[in-house]
């Protein structure tokens, strides 16, 4: 994984007592923290409280003589569109700006392709008996969630150090006609950090599929959500599936949820002319327009580009300091135990902790007892079911500094304690 | 139908020539005219000004400690679920609060009974082979396009003064497992104006139907919108439902869109608990959360279900006198004529217009060549067929009083027109 330390191979330091009186104390200090979901911290979305009262009482015509607040414009603003194609990699005629969230873009796709099948299906998804989609592991639980919902078989490929197992993506599609889709987060990757290469985007553009309607779900979740001063770019997929003759392939996907509001946020699609034409066909159906109005507050508030990237600098500032805080913790208390290991990452929201084999529940279940509650263990692979039981993803954002500390010397005593009783069999 | 006139029996006045030199002085006056949608006008909507800078840059924080800005609250905010609770006929408890638009809600409680079937089907509904909607006739061309796009069979029913034919609905639904659900628009029905009589409601709750997941999708999108001092109200189906032993037959849909802003609004879903409970299950797999900012905004704006009749008298104000140019213009040009009458609705949006058998499509295209837009000759039926040619919608809201007079008075001389035309078979 990207960023993650050496594996250990010291033993644990100090006797069981030890271990476990360091688990007593935390216990003791009686925490009620929640590192579950990647949220923003208060003070995160207090950086955006000019929304509050935008886009003012006077301000509702947008482009082209658009009145806000009445109905249509399926598409988006014209300036919404804009705004965000920047950052999606494609001109704003390619773009559609939906309300909040691209989870839920995400979803319609899939429940319109299984419904009526996408602009190059021979048929219904539903239509065609068992659809599969390729699940790099670790990955986002919701994505998951979709999946198991609807019936649709994941199958987990392992990341390396730079994306998913080409060579085991390449032989699945190439094989299986039912593998209908592939989740990517390929920036920052949830919980892993991990950042797509070149090398393998130029690979998921070119590779050759048993489906003609196979469709690579490019959630750019955290495309501008640095956590260094390094801005990261990766590969414009776009582009890249033009090229090799595969522009239906790519929909991407990208949110203001962690930019702006969670809470009250936009989502985008960009996709090929032809996609485009078959959502906003879709979507037609479904309403005669987004909450444009929001649209406006966002454009009237993000500017443009560089407004987005000033805003994420300042969210920056707030939560680099405590992913510093947890990878100091995990340096100092479990740095070179035998078989712990955690991610670096240079953006996104989590931090991935793998621990010995068979420990990752123990842990949480230690550290729920403690007053922490940490994702469930196995959220992170399909059906919930983490084969290892390695997993442990922290979301470090939303506590304050002090409390974050807090939880992970909690944590961290907590998988020492785990491990040191899985190795000594008690 | 509601309201309707008495069928006309008289000749038309003039000659061939006369009618002629009106239709064309009306092209003469070179109107531009939009009267196909039900749309507020922009005076409409700057009564609802103050939500563009609500709810401030302090105000965040709803019942229960939820911060509005961050994730989370998929039933919705429990204050505006209050606040809809009395027009919806439903506890707060059995009301959910969505994004825009109603449309959505409806459309996505289709497509999850489609792929995962409701809380009482025994599959998805597309695993059942046919599935079919009862549509009373005329009604929502939305509604239908829904139907249309996911092959569900459209089984029109011809409506009476006080609601759809309900010997024909009965024996439908009591007939055909197949009839899957059945639209309906019980006060100031889109386009006739129709109030479902309590009688009428009744026999909806009672009825036997073949299938045992059969829904009434009761879209109450005209609820508080009257237009006459009387605010009709009808009988609460949830209740009425509930007590034939029906419980989980209503999905009942609202929205602010003819409230506050249609471009910005919420969209409102109340049914039994078992329903609500499978419609929030299924909306978790889609989102974390709705905009709440927008739900907190319409709070603060609306205040309570006094704030919504305020707002809705000042609606009125508005509209009232637009609909009333139209009707004191077609009771001047088209008082008496042969199979010529039109609906004198009691709230909601529209003039539904009858003209003699087979003119509908000639008046619509007239007006065209004339300038003035009208909704698309068959829109009112499943698959754009009116079988008679007869039915136009009038929809006077959104443009200046003096440019719906003008449109009014066009449109009697195309119906005049073409009229003779059909008369003189020529």
């Amino acid at each position: 994984m990207t960023g993650t330390t050496q594996q250990g191979s010291a033993e644990i330091a100090g006797t069981r007592q030890k271990l476990q009186a360091a688990y007593d104390g935390f216990v003791a200090r009686g925490a009620k923290l929640d590192l579950t979901r990647g949220k923003p911290s208060a003070a995160q979305l207090d950086l955006s409280t000019e929304l509050l009262s935008l886009p003012g009482a006077a301000d509702y015509m947008a482009e082209g003589g658009v009145d806000c607040r009445n109905y249509g414009g399926v598409q988006g603003l014209a300036e919404a569109r804009k705004l965000f194609s920047g950052s999606r990699g494609a001109p704003a005629e390619r773009v559609v700006v939906a309300n909040n969230s691209s989870l839920a873009l995400m979803h319609d796709t899939i429940a319109y392709a299984l419904l009526k099948g996408t602009c190059d299906s021979a048929a219904p998804w539903s239509k065609e008996g068992q659809v599969a989609f390729v699940c790099p592991v670790p990955g986002y639980d919701r994505h998951f969630t979709i999946c198991k919902d609807y019936g649709i078989r994941m199958i987990p490929v392992r990341f390396r150090e730079d994306g998913p197992d080409m060579e085991a993506v390449e032989r699945l599609v190439a094989q299986d006609a039912s593998i209908k889709g592939m989740w990517c987060i390929p920036k920052y990757s949830n919980p892993t950090g991990t950042v797509y290469s070149d090398a393998v985007a130029e690979r998921l553009a070119a590779m050759k599929t048993a489906a003609p309607d196979f469709r690579l779900y490019w959630d750019n979740a955290y495309c501008v959500h640095h956590l260094t001063s390094e801005r990261i770019e990766i590969a414009n997929i776009l582009e890249l599936c033009a090229r090799h003759g595969h522009g239906n392939r790519p929909f991407v996907f990208a949110s203001t949820s962690k930019i702006t509001l969670p809470g009250a946020g936009l989502a985008m699609f960009a996709a090929s002319k032809e996609n485009v034409k078959w959502l906003l066909g879709r979507v037609s159906t479904r309403t005669i327009g987004p909450d444009k109005i929001n649209q406006l507050r966002h454009v009237r508030f993000l500017k443009n580009e560089a407004g987005i990237l000033q805003l994420m600098d300042k969210h920056r500032a707030l939560i680099a300091p405590k992913f510093q805080k947890v990878l100091d913790i995990f340096g100092e208390k479990l740095g070179g135990v035998r078989d712990v290991s955690w991610t670096r990452p240079k953006g996104g929201y989590f931090i991935s902790l793998d621990v010995p084999k068979g420990c990752a529940s123990r842990v949480i279940a230690l550290a729920k007892q403690a007053g922490v509650e940490l994702t469930p263990a196995g959220a992170a692979y399909p059906l919930g079911h983490d084969p290892e039981d390695r997993t442990i993803r922290i979301a470090p954002t939303f506590p304050e500094l002090a409390d974050v500390a807090l939880a992970a010397e909690g944590v961290a005593a907590c998988v020492l304690l785990a491990a040191d009783e899985k190795m000594r069999g008690n």
